[in-house]
């Protein structure tokens, strides 16, 4: 059993408004030197694959056909292998 | 300047609608191998701050007043140098 930590983030290009406006409320809480926040998701899967390799081709796969929107975000995968698990 | 790079996730005890939402879809998919998805936030600030322990302070303080929900998420925090902002 492996687990997949997946980062999808906005393009840089991309304006942010849930960014700008957590960004807003910290100042107005006083926290003057966050200078930017951008706003992502984190996804967290458990996937049965016999190799770390295989378990991210599964989130890679999961990621383009439909976590991540490809015109707008990026994406990035940390696949770790869950040894309590798979010995379960 | 630093980077704080935040993760935010709901407690295992806490129902996540859209993280099963996500796995049914991925099944329809054919991604039969994905046994369990949760869905949480990723947050990257940028903060002016003279150390990195300063930058996690401010982070910390963020979650705590804001951008968590203490109840029921819990938050990690990852603060990274950028020479080069600091450097401009």
């Amino acid at each position: 059993m492996y687990k997949a930590n997946v980062t999808i983030t906005l393009r840089a290009s991309i304006l942010d408004p849930q960014g700008k406006a957590m960004q807003h409320a910290l100042h107005d809480l006083g926290h003057d030197s966050v200078t930017q926040v951008r706003a992502g998701k984190h996804i967290e899967m458990l996937i049965d694959a016999d190799s770390s390799a295989e378990a991210e081709t599964v989130a890679t796969n999961a990621c383009e056909q439909l976590l991540a929107n490809s015109v707008m975000e990026d994406f990035s995968i940390e696949v770790l292998e869950l040894e309590s698990a798979s010995a379960a």
